[in-house]
């Protein structure tokens, strides 16, 4: 007999069937026995009348009658005859599985990662992550983008230097790389248009609930723009789009979560950063640190502010000062103090960093030198520049960093398969 | 006015258009001069019967009136009118993009990358990389296989323990990672079907046509399988669903290398690594050492073979031997000397390598043991296995590799954007 999909047994015609999967629960009540099973596309209750002697956890194989049942989940039932365990659990599980709700301190959470995987609510949040990285390459891709792969093992800490990992290459040292900065802007000379998903690495010795030394980057690079407001129209399509597909695809995800997707506005508001400050200050009262551009409190306030006054989860921060960001960023037209830089926020939390870059040799070159950035290693990247690229802006966007908002988790740790952190490099 | 792109010049109505990107090719022909225009979606001649000052690489606006005429490259042409030189090439370019052909050593190609990759033929090779890759997540996911991503810096070298490359990571020592391997297993558990797309690390100090140091390995593993046969029957399915896409989306691309790709049978044949050997010295007296499981060489005669046996550019080559094989692929029952291990060659090249996994946690420990693994930095792994695993098995693919044979690349870093090797870490 073969092997039916959970997901396809209510259009069946046969009454006979077989499943396989896993034992998600078991309910006794008398001499009835309930257990539920799950594979890769449902679940379905299995109604015994004989003892069996699955447990939960185990890997089954199960033939039965199928019985239509309106108070059933998902229209029917199977009425089980015959039941072959495939794989056993050798010991009962550390945490309970079974529960609807896992209520589990981070750190067990994540000890136990390879389980905890398992349990629904954890499943959901990585099946809406598959929906979420199908809808950037779909999106991407209608918008003309081509998906590029770039280098992540580097001869030079470029981008300014700071907390790039090492790593033993053949007698040299060579670094991870933090972004595919360089490598995406060299690209856009060569398809005008690019987008790659890939791991960056970030040596930030930060415990904080939204980092990790490890995450999936949803990078995108176009030319032949006017301005950085060309990039984030073509950002805020690309999400509006996203935000679309993720809602109707993810939609047993987001309910078991009771969540809806944040509405991207038609045009996201856009304020400059020297605005925003102001008025966090007069609205809210507070004051972000002089030692800063802005800080996580200032973030939220941000978000705040742009929920009570524009009705959005987004907004774009605008006109970073030059002296906090990285050497290819394009100074402001008439303001050498600030840049062509924003960030994107959702619900208070930076999902997106980008910027117009800068696209003349000299002019590049002339940053760098007011930077005190040494070209050494960056060679290959700025003789690009000797031939002619188009004015070009991107972004790099967090992809757990969405999913984190999405749900509304506490630690973008819980939207990470296995995250790293400055102590956590297991499972 | 607005711009437009090339690809749309033939179905507009306008009779003035503005297109922008890069001057490509120039000729004079007595007072008129040829303008070869690229963009991100094409080529057009732009015909100018007055001095332009613009050169070859320039990135340009230009204005002009749309003439059709059939004897030009999509049944158009744009005679100029005006021409705005957005960026200059500061320098000539230090090799000759004009050409149709780039007769460049490898080392030149690769040493002067951020050019060569915009001459027609070598973008011809990354366009097709796109498709590849949309093709494979495509396919993987009507499959039922969800896409994760795994962690690639690690505690442990695992898998054996050769070949890594360790890395600085806060006063700790720790690893890239080989594969995705450990990870996708246990996703199994959690997705029953899952894929990867991401790139690997092996610190192989080969130089050869074949190995680069970072690539782009495309995995899956699936649970629930009868047999490694379950594996290579899904792979086949793949492959001939992606072979189908990238023929149809990327015919441009291969008509440039007056290529076809490869047709996939409907069953590639499949043949026992012991078999295979004594053919080889049979029909082509070709002994393959005995410290090796198969060379090149043999590689090369087993393709020559399904060609000629079977009329197939794949064959797959099955039962390597346990001590040749990791820690995690299945004995073959009734032969604890082989494997349900397998490779797939393409034209004489392996793309593929994969097996049916142990699932059970005993015969796991008890394999490790016989091969002297030790379990040090694994522990999560193994415990899964604690845990009811299905039977499973999966393959990880070369993407690069995959596109050398599509294009009968010399040399697989033809098909790597920005290749690493022993000696090159740059650009």
């Amino acid at each position: 007999m073969e092997r039916t999909l959970i997901k396809d047994i209510v259009d069946i015609k046969e009454k006979l069937v077989q499943i396989a999967g896993r034992v998600v629960n078991l309910r006794k009540l008398g001499n009835i026995t309930f257990a539920i099973m799950q594979d890769r596309s449902g679940t379905i209750q299995t109604v015994w009348e004989k003892k069996i002697s699955a447990k939960i956890g185990d890997i089954v194989s199960i033939t039965g009658e199928i019985r239509k049942d309106t108070r059933a989940k998902g229209g029917c039932e199977i009425a089980g005859d015959k039941i072959e365990i495939i794989a056993t659990n050798a010991e009962d599980y550390p945490i309970d599985l079974s529960k609807a709700e896992l209520t589990l301190q981070l750190t067990t959470l994540l000890d136990h990662r390879t389980i905890t995987l398992r349990h629904p609510k954890i499943q959901a949040i990585f099946a809406l992550y598959d929906i979420l990285l199908a809808s950037y390459e779909r999106v991407m891709r209608e918008e003309d983008f081509k998906e590029i792969k770039t280098p992540k093992i580097l001869e030079a800490a470029s981008e300014g230097g700071a907390n790039f990992f090492t790593i033993e290459y053949f007698q040299k040292k060579a670094f991870l790389a933090q972004s595919p900065q360089l490598y995406k802007q060299i690209m856009v000379g060569v398809f005008e248009r690019v987008f790659e998903i890939g791991p960056v690495f970030r040596a930030e010795p930060h415990f904080t609930t939204r980092h990790v030394n490890e995450y999936v980057s949803l990078d995108a690079e176009m030319g032949h723009i006017e301005s950085f407001r060309d990039v984030t129209a073509m950002l805020t399509k690309v999400l509006k789009k996203m935000f679309a597909q993720i809602e109707k695809e993810g939609a047993k995800y987001l309910e078991l979560y009771n969540v809806k997707m944040p509405k991207v506005p038609d045009e996201i508001p856009h304020i400059k950063l020297s605005e925003i400050k102001e008025v966090i200050k007069e609205k809210y009262g507070y004051e972000i640190p002089e030692t800063t551009d802005i800080d996580p409190e200032g973030e939220k306030l941000a978000g705040k502010y742009a929920l009570e006054q524009f009705g959005s989860d987004f907004i774009f921060i605008t006109h970073y000062p030059w002296k906090d960001k990285p050497f290819y960023t394009m100074p402001s037209p008439g303001n050498s103090e600030e840049t062509e830089g924003y960030d994107l926020l959702l619900k208070g939390i930076e999902i997106v960093t980008g910027s117009q870059r800068i696209h003349e040799y000299k002019m590049l070159i002339e940053n760098m030198e007011k930077k005190g950035v040494k070209p050494a290693g960056m060679e290959f990247y700025l003789d690009t520049f000797k031939f002619a690229m188009p004015p070009h802006g991107g972004w790099g966007m967090g992809s757990e960093r969405l999913i984190q908002q999405i749900f509304g988790l506490k630690s973008v740790k819980e939207a990470v398969l296995f995250p790293r952190d400055v102590k956590r490099l297991s499972p």
